[in-house]
Protein backbone atom coordinates (compact mmCIF):
# COMPACT_ATOMS: atom_id res chain seq x y z
CA UNK A 1 0.00 0.00 0.00
CA UNK A 2 1.18 3.43 -0.99
CA UNK A 3 0.72 5.22 1.93
CA UNK A 4 1.64 8.89 -0.07
CA UNK A 5 -1.53 7.96 -2.23
CA UNK A 6 -4.61 11.04 -1.17
CA UNK A 7 -7.18 9.35 0.40
CA UNK A 8 -10.71 10.09 -0.75
CA UNK A 9 -14.73 9.05 0.45
CA UNK A 10 -17.08 7.85 -2.34
CA UNK A 11 -20.74 7.82 -1.95
CA UNK A 12 -21.44 4.29 -3.25
CA UNK A 13 -24.94 3.16 -3.57
CA UNK A 14 -24.00 -0.11 -5.74
CA UNK A 15 -25.83 1.33 -8.83
CA UNK A 16 -24.34 2.63 -12.04
CA UNK A 17 -23.40 5.73 -11.37
CA UNK A 18 -21.81 5.86 -8.06
CA UNK A 19 -19.96 2.19 -9.21
CA UNK A 20 -18.53 3.92 -12.03
CA UNK A 21 -17.53 6.92 -9.57
CA UNK A 22 -15.42 5.14 -7.53
CA UNK A 23 -13.67 3.21 -10.38
CA UNK A 24 -12.95 6.71 -11.52
CA UNK A 25 -11.56 7.82 -8.25
CA UNK A 26 -9.40 4.76 -8.06
CA UNK A 27 -7.80 4.79 -11.30
CA UNK A 28 -7.04 8.66 -9.89
CA UNK A 29 -4.61 7.38 -7.85
CA UNK A 30 -7.13 7.84 -4.82
CA UNK A 31 -6.49 5.36 -1.67
CA UNK A 32 -10.85 4.71 -1.80
CA UNK A 33 -12.87 4.69 0.96
CA UNK A 34 -16.47 4.23 -0.17
CA UNK A 35 -19.45 4.56 2.39
CA UNK A 36 -22.93 3.57 1.64
CA UNK A 37 -25.79 4.04 3.68
CA UNK A 38 -28.88 2.01 4.66
CA UNK A 39 -31.82 3.67 5.00
CA UNK A 40 -34.52 1.13 5.40
CA UNK A 41 -34.83 0.66 1.91
CA UNK A 42 -32.30 -1.53 1.15
CA UNK A 43 -32.45 -5.46 1.25
CA UNK A 44 -29.62 -8.06 1.98
CA UNK A 45 -29.34 -9.06 -1.83
CA UNK A 46 -28.55 -5.08 -2.26
CA UNK A 47 -26.55 -4.66 0.72
CA UNK A 48 -24.68 -7.52 -0.57
CA UNK A 49 -23.64 -6.36 -3.76
CA UNK A 50 -22.36 -2.69 -2.49
CA UNK A 51 -19.97 -4.52 0.08
CA UNK A 52 -19.19 -6.99 -3.65
CA UNK A 53 -18.61 -4.04 -5.71
CA UNK A 54 -16.28 -2.27 -2.66
CA UNK A 55 -14.01 -5.27 -2.14
CA UNK A 56 -14.00 -6.01 -6.57
CA UNK A 57 -12.75 -2.45 -6.62
CA UNK A 58 -10.20 -2.62 -3.80
CA UNK A 59 -11.75 -0.12 -1.41
CA UNK A 60 -9.17 0.61 1.54
CA UNK A 61 -12.29 0.72 4.05
CA UNK A 62 -15.99 0.04 2.99
CA UNK A 63 -18.88 1.35 6.10
CA UNK A 64 -22.40 0.77 5.56
CA UNK A 65 -24.19 3.31 7.53
CA UNK A 66 -27.05 2.88 9.09
CA UNK A 67 -29.47 5.86 8.40
CA UNK A 68 -33.09 5.76 9.80
CA UNK A 69 -34.54 8.36 7.05
CA UNK A 70 -37.48 6.16 6.86
CA UNK A 71 -38.73 7.57 10.23
CA UNK A 72 -39.61 10.86 8.23
CA UNK A 73 -41.46 9.52 5.57
CA UNK A 74 -42.17 11.77 2.55
CA UNK A 75 -40.95 9.81 -0.42
CA UNK A 76 -41.35 6.65 -2.00
CA UNK A 77 -37.70 5.83 -1.77
CA UNK A 78 -38.01 5.97 2.25
CA UNK A 79 -41.83 5.63 2.78
CA UNK A 80 -43.58 2.39 1.90
CA UNK A 81 -46.92 4.05 2.37
CA UNK A 82 -45.77 5.70 -1.29
CA UNK A 83 -45.73 3.87 -4.42
CA UNK A 84 -42.35 4.11 -6.59
CA UNK A 85 -43.94 4.97 -9.99
CA UNK A 86 -43.42 3.66 -13.55
CA UNK A 87 -40.89 5.79 -15.90
CA UNK A 88 -42.21 8.37 -17.54
CA UNK A 89 -40.97 11.67 -19.51
CA UNK A 90 -41.63 15.21 -17.29
CA UNK A 91 -39.27 17.52 -15.61
CA UNK A 92 -41.76 17.40 -12.81
CA UNK A 93 -39.75 16.45 -9.23
CA UNK A 94 -40.86 12.66 -8.67
CA UNK A 95 -42.06 11.24 -5.43
CA UNK A 96 -38.71 9.36 -5.14
CA UNK A 97 -37.40 12.42 -4.33
CA UNK A 98 -35.77 12.51 -0.68
CA UNK A 99 -35.46 15.99 1.11
CA UNK A 100 -32.02 17.28 1.38
CA UNK A 101 -30.60 13.27 0.67
CA UNK A 102 -27.45 14.35 -0.89
CA UNK A 103 -26.86 17.23 1.89
CA UNK A 104 -27.47 14.41 4.41
CA UNK A 105 -24.83 11.74 2.75
CA UNK A 106 -22.36 14.32 1.92
CA UNK A 107 -22.46 15.83 5.13
CA UNK A 108 -21.50 12.02 6.68
CA UNK A 109 -19.14 11.67 4.06
CA UNK A 110 -17.69 15.41 5.36
CA UNK A 111 -17.27 13.86 8.94
CA UNK A 112 -15.71 11.12 7.74
CA UNK A 113 -13.57 12.48 5.89
CA UNK A 114 -12.40 14.80 8.59
CA UNK A 115 -11.67 11.57 10.40
CA UNK A 116 -9.94 9.96 8.41
CA UNK A 117 -7.68 13.08 7.27
CA UNK A 118 -9.36 12.88 3.70
CA UNK A 119 -9.84 15.93 1.38
CA UNK A 120 -11.82 14.52 -1.41
CA UNK A 121 -14.98 12.94 -1.47
CA UNK A 122 -16.85 11.81 -4.76
CA UNK A 123 -19.71 11.43 -5.71
CA UNK A 124 -21.21 10.24 -9.07
CA UNK A 125 -24.31 12.45 -9.84
CA UNK A 126 -25.39 13.44 -13.34
CA UNK A 127 -26.70 16.22 -14.30
CA UNK A 128 -27.60 14.94 -17.41
CA UNK A 129 -29.93 13.13 -16.79
CA UNK A 130 -30.50 13.51 -12.93
CA UNK A 131 -34.07 12.98 -12.69
CA UNK A 132 -34.96 16.70 -11.90
CA UNK A 133 -33.04 16.46 -8.06
CA UNK A 134 -32.34 19.77 -6.91
CA UNK A 135 -29.55 18.02 -5.23
CA UNK A 136 -27.66 17.43 -8.28
CA UNK A 137 -27.16 20.58 -10.03
CA UNK A 138 -23.84 22.18 -10.18
CA UNK A 139 -24.51 25.06 -8.47
CA UNK A 140 -25.56 22.72 -5.34
CA UNK A 141 -22.38 21.03 -5.35
CA UNK A 142 -20.38 24.19 -5.30
CA UNK A 143 -22.49 25.70 -2.32
CA UNK A 144 -21.71 22.44 -0.26
CA UNK A 145 -17.98 22.81 -0.82
CA UNK A 146 -17.74 26.36 0.39
CA UNK A 147 -19.49 25.57 3.49
CA UNK A 148 -17.62 22.53 4.25
CA UNK A 149 -14.40 24.72 3.90
CA UNK A 150 -16.20 26.90 7.26
CA UNK A 151 -18.17 23.93 8.84
CA UNK A 152 -14.93 21.68 9.93
CA UNK A 153 -11.23 22.03 11.39
CA UNK A 154 -9.42 20.78 8.33
CA UNK A 155 -11.27 23.72 6.40
CA UNK A 156 -10.47 26.91 8.46
CA UNK A 157 -6.93 25.19 8.67
CA UNK A 158 -6.77 25.79 5.16
CA UNK A 159 -6.98 22.04 4.32
CA UNK A 160 -9.78 22.71 2.17
CA UNK A 161 -12.15 20.16 0.68
CA UNK A 162 -13.14 19.54 -2.61
CA UNK A 163 -16.36 17.39 -3.82
CA UNK A 164 -15.71 15.35 -6.91
CA UNK A 165 -18.80 14.99 -9.81
CA UNK A 166 -16.74 12.91 -12.46
CA UNK A 167 -20.19 11.91 -14.17
CA UNK A 168 -21.94 15.44 -13.92
CA UNK A 169 -22.00 16.17 -17.43
CA UNK A 170 -22.18 13.08 -18.66
CA UNK A 171 -25.01 10.91 -19.98
CA UNK A 172 -25.91 7.80 -18.95
CA UNK A 173 -24.36 6.11 -22.06
CA UNK A 174 -21.23 8.11 -21.82
CA UNK A 175 -20.69 6.98 -18.22
CA UNK A 176 -21.08 3.19 -18.98
CA UNK A 177 -18.64 3.98 -21.90
CA UNK A 178 -16.42 5.37 -19.58
CA UNK A 179 -16.70 2.17 -16.94
CA UNK A 180 -16.58 -0.40 -18.97
CA UNK A 181 -13.19 1.19 -20.38
CA UNK A 182 -12.09 1.32 -16.65
CA UNK A 183 -13.06 -2.46 -16.32
CA UNK A 184 -15.82 -2.14 -14.64
CA UNK A 185 -18.54 -5.21 -14.35
CA UNK A 186 -21.62 -4.15 -14.00
CA UNK A 187 -23.74 -6.67 -13.36
CA UNK A 188 -22.66 -6.16 -9.95
CA UNK A 189 -24.70 -3.18 -9.76
CA UNK A 190 -28.20 -2.94 -9.01
CA UNK A 191 -29.69 0.53 -9.81
CA UNK A 192 -33.45 -0.44 -9.31
CA UNK A 193 -35.57 1.51 -6.84
CA UNK A 194 -37.60 -1.76 -6.05
CA UNK A 195 -34.81 -4.73 -6.47
CA UNK A 196 -36.37 -7.89 -4.83
CA UNK A 197 -35.32 -10.27 -2.82
CA UNK A 198 -32.54 -11.86 -5.48
CA UNK A 199 -31.70 -8.45 -6.49
CA UNK A 200 -33.14 -8.32 -9.47
CA UNK A 201 -34.31 -5.03 -11.17
CA UNK A 202 -38.37 -3.81 -11.42
CA UNK A 203 -38.02 -2.96 -15.52
CA UNK A 204 -40.38 0.06 -14.79
CA UNK A 205 -39.00 2.56 -12.37
CA UNK A 206 -37.19 5.96 -13.75
CA UNK A 207 -34.21 4.34 -12.83
CA UNK A 208 -34.44 1.23 -15.04
CA UNK A 209 -35.59 3.03 -17.51
CA UNK A 210 -32.25 5.02 -17.52
CA UNK A 211 -30.05 2.38 -17.06
CA UNK A 212 -31.67 0.39 -19.90
CA UNK A 213 -31.46 3.11 -22.04
CA UNK A 214 -27.71 3.81 -21.58
CA UNK A 215 -26.55 0.40 -22.12
CA UNK A 216 -28.83 0.59 -25.58
CA UNK A 217 -27.41 3.87 -26.23
CA UNK A 218 -23.71 2.88 -25.27
CA UNK A 219 -24.49 -0.66 -27.72
CA UNK A 220 -23.12 -2.53 -24.32
CA UNK A 221 -24.81 -5.67 -23.58
CA UNK A 222 -27.35 -4.63 -20.79
CA UNK A 223 -26.35 -7.62 -17.98
CA UNK A 224 -29.08 -6.34 -15.56
CA UNK A 225 -31.21 -8.80 -14.25
CA UNK A 226 -35.05 -7.69 -14.30
CA UNK A 227 -38.15 -9.29 -13.72
CA UNK A 228 -40.16 -7.80 -16.12
CA UNK A 229 -39.20 -5.77 -19.53
CA UNK A 230 -39.82 -2.74 -21.32
CA UNK A 231 -39.21 -1.21 -24.52
CA UNK A 232 -36.26 1.57 -25.27
CA UNK A 233 -36.65 4.57 -27.45
CA UNK B 1 -53.97 24.45 17.66
CA UNK B 2 -53.59 27.33 15.43
CA UNK B 3 -52.70 25.81 12.23
CA UNK B 4 -51.44 29.21 10.60
CA UNK B 5 -48.93 29.09 13.04
CA UNK B 6 -45.89 28.61 10.92
CA UNK B 7 -43.86 25.55 11.74
CA UNK B 8 -39.97 24.94 12.88
CA UNK B 9 -37.32 22.39 13.55
CA UNK B 10 -35.50 22.69 16.43
CA UNK B 11 -32.60 21.07 17.11
CA UNK B 12 -32.97 19.57 20.71
CA UNK B 13 -30.26 18.39 22.81
CA UNK B 14 -31.37 18.90 26.12
CA UNK B 15 -28.79 21.07 26.93
CA UNK B 16 -29.01 24.79 28.74
CA UNK B 17 -28.70 26.51 24.74
CA UNK B 18 -30.40 24.68 22.94
CA UNK B 19 -33.71 24.24 25.56
CA UNK B 20 -33.50 28.42 25.83
CA UNK B 21 -33.60 28.36 21.92
CA UNK B 22 -37.15 26.34 21.86
CA UNK B 23 -38.25 28.27 24.46
CA UNK B 24 -37.66 31.11 21.74
CA UNK B 25 -39.29 29.35 18.45
CA UNK B 26 -42.10 29.16 21.09
CA UNK B 27 -42.18 32.67 22.15
CA UNK B 28 -41.74 33.74 18.80
CA UNK B 29 -44.91 31.84 17.65
CA UNK B 30 -43.75 28.66 15.81
CA UNK B 31 -45.32 25.39 16.23
CA UNK B 32 -42.02 23.30 17.59
CA UNK B 33 -40.95 20.56 16.17
CA UNK B 34 -37.75 19.47 18.14
CA UNK B 35 -35.19 16.91 16.42
CA UNK B 36 -32.94 15.37 18.76
CA UNK B 37 -29.61 12.61 18.20
CA UNK B 38 -28.51 9.84 19.87
CA UNK B 39 -25.68 9.40 18.21
CA UNK B 40 -24.23 6.41 20.69
CA UNK B 41 -23.30 8.75 23.85
CA UNK B 42 -26.57 9.13 25.84
CA UNK B 43 -27.70 7.53 28.20
CA UNK B 44 -31.54 6.79 29.84
CA UNK B 45 -31.55 9.78 31.59
CA UNK B 46 -30.92 12.03 29.08
CA UNK B 47 -33.10 10.88 26.62
CA UNK B 48 -35.77 11.22 29.18
CA UNK B 49 -34.38 14.69 30.15
CA UNK B 50 -34.92 15.64 26.44
CA UNK B 51 -38.54 13.75 26.04
CA UNK B 52 -39.68 15.74 29.35
CA UNK B 53 -37.96 19.31 27.55
CA UNK B 54 -39.87 18.72 24.55
CA UNK B 55 -43.30 17.73 26.32
CA UNK B 56 -42.75 20.88 28.68
CA UNK B 57 -42.04 23.45 26.24
CA UNK B 58 -45.28 22.24 23.98
CA UNK B 59 -43.60 20.68 21.65
CA UNK B 60 -46.02 19.60 18.44
CA UNK B 61 -44.11 16.45 18.13
CA UNK B 62 -40.90 15.44 18.83
CA UNK B 63 -38.11 12.82 17.22
CA UNK B 64 -34.78 11.69 18.73
CA UNK B 65 -32.96 10.36 15.71
CA UNK B 66 -30.52 7.50 15.97
CA UNK B 67 -27.24 8.24 14.11
CA UNK B 68 -24.47 5.61 14.10
CA UNK B 69 -21.79 8.45 14.62
CA UNK B 70 -19.33 6.33 17.36
CA UNK B 71 -18.56 4.32 14.31
CA UNK B 72 -16.47 6.85 12.82
CA UNK B 73 -14.89 7.77 16.50
CA UNK B 74 -12.39 10.54 16.28
CA UNK B 75 -14.49 12.79 18.68
CA UNK B 76 -14.08 12.11 22.76
CA UNK B 77 -17.82 12.73 22.54
CA UNK B 78 -18.39 10.04 19.51
CA UNK B 79 -15.13 7.32 20.78
CA UNK B 80 -14.86 5.91 24.27
CA UNK B 81 -11.23 5.60 23.91
CA UNK B 82 -10.96 9.36 23.67
CA UNK B 83 -11.40 10.52 27.49
CA UNK B 84 -13.75 13.89 27.93
CA UNK B 85 -10.79 16.39 29.29
CA UNK B 86 -11.56 18.76 32.03
CA UNK B 87 -11.90 22.37 31.35
CA UNK B 88 -8.62 24.57 30.28
CA UNK B 89 -8.82 28.04 28.98
CA UNK B 90 -7.84 27.69 25.18
CA UNK B 91 -8.28 28.55 21.78
CA UNK B 92 -7.56 25.32 20.63
CA UNK B 93 -10.12 23.36 19.00
CA UNK B 94 -10.72 20.62 21.55
CA UNK B 95 -11.17 16.90 21.16
CA UNK B 96 -14.91 16.82 22.50
CA UNK B 97 -15.06 18.58 18.23
CA UNK B 98 -17.10 16.17 16.95
CA UNK B 99 -16.42 16.39 12.81
CA UNK B 100 -18.83 18.37 10.86
CA UNK B 101 -21.25 17.48 13.52
CA UNK B 102 -23.48 20.79 13.02
CA UNK B 103 -23.50 20.46 9.57
CA UNK B 104 -24.68 16.59 10.27
CA UNK B 105 -27.37 17.76 12.12
CA UNK B 106 -28.94 20.43 10.27
CA UNK B 107 -29.01 18.57 6.65
CA UNK B 108 -31.04 15.99 8.43
CA UNK B 109 -33.03 19.11 10.39
CA UNK B 110 -33.41 20.19 6.72
CA UNK B 111 -34.62 17.03 5.34
CA UNK B 112 -37.41 16.69 7.89
CA UNK B 113 -38.41 20.95 7.88
CA UNK B 114 -38.78 19.72 3.85
CA UNK B 115 -41.45 17.02 4.32
CA UNK B 116 -43.32 18.66 7.25
CA UNK B 117 -43.42 22.04 5.30
CA UNK B 118 -41.38 23.84 7.56
CA UNK B 119 -38.75 26.83 6.50
CA UNK B 120 -37.22 28.10 9.83
CA UNK B 121 -34.59 25.74 11.44
CA UNK B 122 -33.29 26.78 14.84
CA UNK B 123 -29.87 26.03 16.56
CA UNK B 124 -28.86 27.28 19.83
CA UNK B 125 -25.56 27.72 18.80
CA UNK B 126 -23.23 30.25 20.82
CA UNK B 127 -20.25 32.52 19.08
CA UNK B 128 -19.63 33.91 22.16
CA UNK B 129 -18.36 30.70 24.10
CA UNK B 130 -18.31 28.81 21.36
CA UNK B 131 -15.91 25.90 23.00
CA UNK B 132 -13.26 26.70 19.21
CA UNK B 133 -16.08 24.98 17.08
CA UNK B 134 -15.60 26.04 13.62
CA UNK B 135 -19.46 25.22 12.94
CA UNK B 136 -20.91 27.42 15.56
CA UNK B 137 -19.55 30.38 13.29
CA UNK B 138 -21.95 33.10 11.59
CA UNK B 139 -19.98 32.68 8.25
CA UNK B 140 -20.86 29.20 8.31
CA UNK B 141 -24.57 29.44 9.26
CA UNK B 142 -24.81 31.98 6.54
CA UNK B 143 -23.24 29.29 4.06
CA UNK B 144 -25.31 26.67 5.37
CA UNK B 145 -28.85 28.70 4.82
CA UNK B 146 -27.12 29.18 1.37
CA UNK B 147 -26.69 25.80 0.57
CA UNK B 148 -30.37 24.74 1.41
CA UNK B 149 -31.93 26.53 -0.69
CA UNK B 150 -30.05 25.07 -3.43
CA UNK B 151 -30.57 21.82 -2.00
CA UNK B 152 -34.38 21.08 -2.05
CA UNK B 153 -37.17 21.43 -3.72
CA UNK B 154 -38.84 24.01 -1.47
CA UNK B 155 -35.37 26.10 -2.08
CA UNK B 156 -35.44 26.23 -5.94
CA UNK B 157 -39.33 27.01 -5.71
CA UNK B 158 -39.16 29.92 -3.57
CA UNK B 159 -40.08 28.74 -0.18
CA UNK B 160 -36.37 29.71 0.75
CA UNK B 161 -35.32 28.17 4.40
CA UNK B 162 -33.83 30.12 7.25
CA UNK B 163 -31.20 28.79 9.86
CA UNK B 164 -32.46 30.89 13.11
CA UNK B 165 -29.15 31.18 16.00
CA UNK B 166 -30.80 33.32 18.57
CA UNK B 167 -27.79 32.69 21.04
CA UNK B 168 -25.39 33.54 18.19
CA UNK B 169 -23.98 36.48 20.13
CA UNK B 170 -25.58 36.04 23.53
CA UNK B 171 -23.10 35.09 26.43
CA UNK B 172 -23.97 31.87 28.58
CA UNK B 173 -25.45 33.88 31.60
CA UNK B 174 -27.36 36.32 28.73
CA UNK B 175 -28.72 32.68 27.54
CA UNK B 176 -29.85 32.08 31.15
CA UNK B 177 -31.22 35.07 31.72
CA UNK B 178 -33.56 35.34 28.63
CA UNK B 179 -34.43 31.28 29.65
CA UNK B 180 -35.43 32.41 32.81
CA UNK B 181 -37.23 35.17 31.56
CA UNK B 182 -39.18 32.78 29.45
CA UNK B 183 -40.08 30.36 32.34
CA UNK B 184 -37.39 27.79 31.12
CA UNK B 185 -36.70 25.49 34.00
CA UNK B 186 -33.22 24.82 33.57
CA UNK B 187 -33.21 21.26 36.25
CA UNK B 188 -34.82 19.55 33.60
CA UNK B 189 -31.71 20.56 31.43
CA UNK B 190 -28.53 18.21 31.19
CA UNK B 191 -25.48 19.73 29.18
CA UNK B 192 -22.40 17.61 30.74
CA UNK B 193 -20.25 16.06 28.42
CA UNK B 194 -20.38 13.16 30.39
CA UNK B 195 -23.12 12.81 32.89
CA UNK B 196 -23.93 9.61 34.78
CA UNK B 197 -26.86 7.11 34.46
CA UNK B 198 -28.60 9.25 36.81
CA UNK B 199 -28.44 11.82 34.42
CA UNK B 200 -25.74 13.95 37.21
CA UNK B 201 -23.02 16.29 35.68
CA UNK B 202 -19.96 15.96 35.89
CA UNK B 203 -18.72 19.61 37.45
CA UNK B 204 -15.33 19.49 35.75
CA UNK B 205 -15.96 19.02 31.46
CA UNK B 206 -15.69 22.14 29.40
CA UNK B 207 -19.86 22.09 28.92
CA UNK B 208 -20.04 22.11 32.95
CA UNK B 209 -17.43 25.03 33.42
CA UNK B 210 -19.15 27.03 31.00
CA UNK B 211 -22.43 26.39 32.44
CA UNK B 212 -21.64 26.43 36.01
CA UNK B 213 -20.01 29.90 34.86
CA UNK B 214 -23.24 31.11 33.57
CA UNK B 215 -25.42 30.38 36.51
CA UNK B 216 -22.64 32.22 38.47
CA UNK B 217 -22.59 35.53 36.37
CA UNK B 218 -26.48 35.60 36.04
CA UNK B 219 -26.46 35.68 39.90
CA UNK B 220 -29.39 32.53 39.03
CA UNK B 221 -29.36 29.73 41.73
CA UNK B 222 -27.62 26.94 39.50
CA UNK B 223 -30.33 23.98 39.55
CA UNK B 224 -28.00 21.34 38.08
CA UNK B 225 -27.02 18.28 40.03
CA UNK B 226 -23.04 17.85 39.80
CA UNK B 227 -21.65 14.74 41.31
CA UNK B 228 -18.46 16.77 41.96
CA UNK B 229 -17.94 20.35 42.25
CA UNK B 230 -15.55 22.95 40.62
CA UNK B 231 -14.17 26.65 41.65
CA UNK B 232 -15.75 29.25 39.47
CA UNK B 233 -14.40 32.08 38.39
Amino acid sequence: MDTNQQKAVILLSGGLDSTTCLAIAKQQGYRCYPLSFDYGQRNHAELNAIRNIAQTLGAEEHRIFNLPLAQFGGSALTDTAIEVPDYRDTDDIPVTYVPARNTIFLSIALGWAEILGARDIFIGASAVDYSGYPDCRPDYFASFQHMADLATKAGIEGRNFQIHTPLLDLSKADTIRQGIALGVDYALTVSCYQANSDGQACGRCDSCYLRKQGFAQAKVADPTRYVATIATS
